[in-house]
């Protein structure tokens, strides 16, 4: 019931942090798109652990492996098995405090909610390594709405406090480029300054992303329960150490009147827009062709080298735990195309319920 | 597709604001728990407008009618179809200016999903007025949650910026008799000043609503998918206005440390807690037993009788509007109760995946 | 979790045989088509007792009234709300026998599985009466169907072992002027004086409907798990007292060798066909242009005025009983609209999956 | 949309007959269960193809690899992935003859379905092969069910017209022993030499497989939609080759009368029981406590060595074609342990919807 999301383009994750391999199944996805090992590689790859400040040293290739659903290099309309085999695996570690509760991670709610029975090691199922199912899902999501000009970006807006400033629609598109995937570069100097400051006392930091959906027309959603808002939440809280999701002006509208908040209706170049997107692109649960922004909290990585009070549960006492190994110090980069390609995932859905996209793509 | 809601407790919403009725249909209800009409007024009665600067004039009586699933006074295990009826309805004005786009309203998106079908009268399926059916679906959920100790509460923590001060239960438990259904008094005096103001300048304000869900066992959600914090977004992103959602520390944790942010697990009689809540209960997908706490962020009524700039979908002329009729100054206070329900509805759908709940009370 | 069915154009059931009503709530169905209440009673009116000697004489009027999602004449896109009234209730014989577990029925599984607070009156949320509700979703989903050229039909075949012979289409479409709902008037003689007979003792009969789709295009369907065999299948297996359901040849391929069974493929009018149609329209769980035929086994009704075996479940003593009340002596014919309904909310789903409905027709 | 079956108990199908491998992902699985490779081989290991007269030469070693989900010998709560890697593919027909239709087969439909994309080699998505996985998610299914008791059994009654007897469970539990998996030696002794003759001619033939589940407690399943018989016959449609599904006296209750067909209540040992059995098992949709017994017609195996009437899609011209390479004279025989596995997969999703079997087993 936990492992599936998607009404029609359809997503289940499997596998584990340590165990034989991390893998998705898409179903629902049309037949005759064109899909290699290299696009979903690609992004796989900025996934990855950078060589700056931020990141973890565990150093998987992340290889995608291509099971099913992918023939003469195009869909078949059946489902796409894809699979990244697990191979720098350590688990020694987690083998020798195991009973040690770490605090920020699922260790205390999964041995509760399983009994003792899950595979605790490198936090499982609750690993952010998971994503990296999510980020492979994106790519299929977002070559499809590329074929009807939908264009998904993320990019890291705020770490410790430190906002970027607003950035236009080309830099964002170059994040790829800069260390922290944010687009204002004086900010990623402020960033990392405070990020080398909190390696060194074996703290972390928390921030938050930006996602934005283009051209995506006016008419996807609906009002009631499967809103653009709620599916998009539902899908970005799946993202270990989301806390918080907001869109267009979120939290701020509480602090601004009707006059302020409602976008007046205008037309350009004959078509009908808002002049203001405090909507975020989205009125009544459903897209209105405005740029969609969307905001995601992340939590500082709750793995850190300071000594924390914990307990341990075989023996029920309280004990202090330092988490060793390699650790982000900020997830937030990391997190950036996580939240692209929950974003693509969920608006496919959305498109493919719409008949926007064929079932056969020619 | 849209209008469904919960994998085993399931709701599905029907109705229109100025048509026969707002309804809901609810199964996977147990069978066996007591339910009178009684007991869904009381609650429905939250919702209607006040006797307060904050709320519309509509006179609906909003009397629940029971239409299936309950015999002899208790549930049967069958569906539960529960309406109230349409009775004051004028609906003259949305005649009038149908074609003319209120902004902040779903006028115009509705407009373009439904080619121009949708029931315009009154906000139609995408009127505050849907949610009465949510507030008859909590009071069932709330019923069974009860039976296993789990107690729900809401209240407002914000309107126009003025935040109120952190309160303790006793006090949240009585914000009945709050005319903003605000816990803190003296921030309910500035509330009702700053509404006062913004009414008379014919115009509206926003707030944020906090939701807390008390004795929740550990363990219930799941990771990845269905995490209880992403399936609590979705159905409260179902409430029309709301534009952002956030659990414990929220969006907060972006300036926050991972030693500040992390809550050290300890025991306290004989039991394993933490000794802060910043992750609001829910660690993993899952909850830790600690209390759950989310926030909603809910925009200005954007229904307001200042002039705005709009679009007459028919000429497709920019044109001005004043939106007449009865309208709430600041929805926040009434959105109280519909924030519980959405709580409620979502984990008993939880509790009963998770077997608390069995499926013939006695 | 009982009472939903379809994945796009979903129906969900509420209501009881002798409580306020029988209702359904269609979601997913396109904003624009024409439908009034006139449309659906004239369905509904098949399915109410004939003059015959197959039927119950319950004097329901069975008027459908719209709650919801029809706007000036047109589907608005939101929930389809309808329901019977019920009126001609005499609960009386239920209240005196309620202890007794009527043979046949679902009196004692009903028993168990709600723990007594089922509303056991006139078999409550199992009595055929909650086909009425199947049969008004039929209407809509036929109507969407008849927009891209798909007729369903159906009609009875078999009455206590006598078959009829087959028939054409022109009989076929004609079989509301038959008193069974048969296309052959010879064995319709015959049926009708088994009928009789049976009458006479107190007893029932069953029989077999047949249903046909026409120009279904190829390509509904899929292979694996939604098959379009399979959801036809629960679909008509929602029908009380269904105990089986074929496709094409059915049980008789157990007889044949591949080379009979096969459907050589030719072509026709440049158009891919099959010379022979075992496969009943299907080929791997995906309609391939043929006409679709699937047959249905109802079983004799099972309430009977003859003595039988039974249990008081109160003194769980053996004790017999003779069922009173207005029962039909043969469910068949009034079972056929109920088959046709199925059958096009099925494929209904399926046409709208494939996107061969528009979401807004005009 | 088409890979995925059950609620809470999940099934999602992947992989094709010619490509990298089958796999199956389970989700919903309890934490705790015992599950070794072998478990799984010895029931994968009856599908295999017999060294009898009916069956496929085709030398797969069919061993199965445990992806995810299981950890320490025990389930862990997270998605079990299943697979086995295709080894033995030869695909050269396939490339020689994918355009001439084998009738009786999915080709046709899988063509017009994804535009000529999908992976037509040995079937793809539609072969027989991809029950490898319905049989691997079965043991899984049947080792739950076994934790509370419920057994499942599956068996040949006819072949060819030829009809077993009636058979004892004793002779049933063993009809792994039986070349034909039936319990009757004497009809198997008829079979085998139908079977000889048939495969001399180059033909082939259908059957019949009846399944049975003991000790299934009254009380599981529901009215309306989601009847077991439904969710049962869905579930067997999915075996390729099913075309009719029957439950009990299935489609003889239309030569029955009421008094014949209904099962009297008695009182045995205390307990209700029914002294006949002609439900099957399943009253108004819920189980009753009887034995569950259902009958699948299978029809003969599409692919045979004599000369067939066809249709080349891509000359859109008439052909002749004989198939060639490795099939079974009749796919009876393997199926069986399909049946088996499908029946398992849907009461376990069953039973865990009714909480008989708890989320963490110790």
């Amino acid at each position: 019931m936990c492992n599936s999301l998607g009404k029609i383009f359809n997503v289940t994750s499997f596998g584990e942090s340590h165990g034989r391999c991390v893998g998705i199944v898409i179903t629902g996805c049309p037949a005759g798109l064109p899909v290699s090992e290299k696009d979903i590689q690609t992004e796989l790859d900025k996934r990855k652990p950078g060589k700056n400040i931020a990141s973890t040293r565990r150093a998987e290739e992340d290889k995608v492996d291509i099971l099913s659903g992918i023939f003469k290099g195009h869909t078949t309309g059946a489902p796409i098995c894809l699979v990244i085999w697990n191979q720098d695996v350590d688990s020694t570690s987690y083998e020798k405090t195991r009973a040690l509760l770490r605090p920020g991670h699922a260790d205390f709610t999964s041995f509760v909610k399983y009994g003792g029975f899950n595979d605790y090691r490198g936090g499982g199922r609750s690993s952010g390594r998971i994503t990296a199912g999510f980020v492979m899902a994106g790519v299929i999501a977002r070559k499809l709405l590329d074929t009807i000009g939908i264009e998904i970006l993320a990019h890291t807006v705020e770490i410790s406090g430190i906002r970027a400033t607003a950035a236009g629609l080309a830099a964002i598109r170059k994040i790829d480029d800069n260390p922290l995937k944010c687009a204002d570069t004086s900010a990623t100097e402020k960033m990392l300054k405070a990020l080398e400051k909190v390696r060194k006392e074996g703290d972390s930091l928390g921030g938050i992303v930006e996602g934005l959906a283009l051209n995506v027309p006016a008419g996807l959603g609906g009002p009631v329960f499967d809103t653009l808002e709620g599916d998009l939440a539902k899908a970005l809280f799946a993202i270990p150490a989301v806390k918080g999701v907001e869109f267009g002006a979120g939290f701020a509208v509480s602090k601004m009147k009707g006059s302020e908040n409602n976008d007046p209706f205008i037309i350009k170049r004959g078509k009908i827009i808002t002049e203001t997107n405090n909507s975020g692109g989205i009125l009544g649960g459903i897209s209105n062709g405005m740029p969609m922004v969307v905001r995601v909290a992340i939590k500082p990585t709750p793995s850190i080298s300071r000594k924390q009070q914990t307990v341990n549960i075989e023996t029920m006492k309280e004990e202090s735990l330092e988490v060793k190994g390699r650790h982000d110090v900020c997830i937030v980069p990391r997190a950036v195309p996580v939240v692209s390609a929950m974003i693509a995932v969920t608006l496919c859905d959305y498109a493919l319920a719409a008949k926007l996209i064929p079932e056969v793509l020619k």
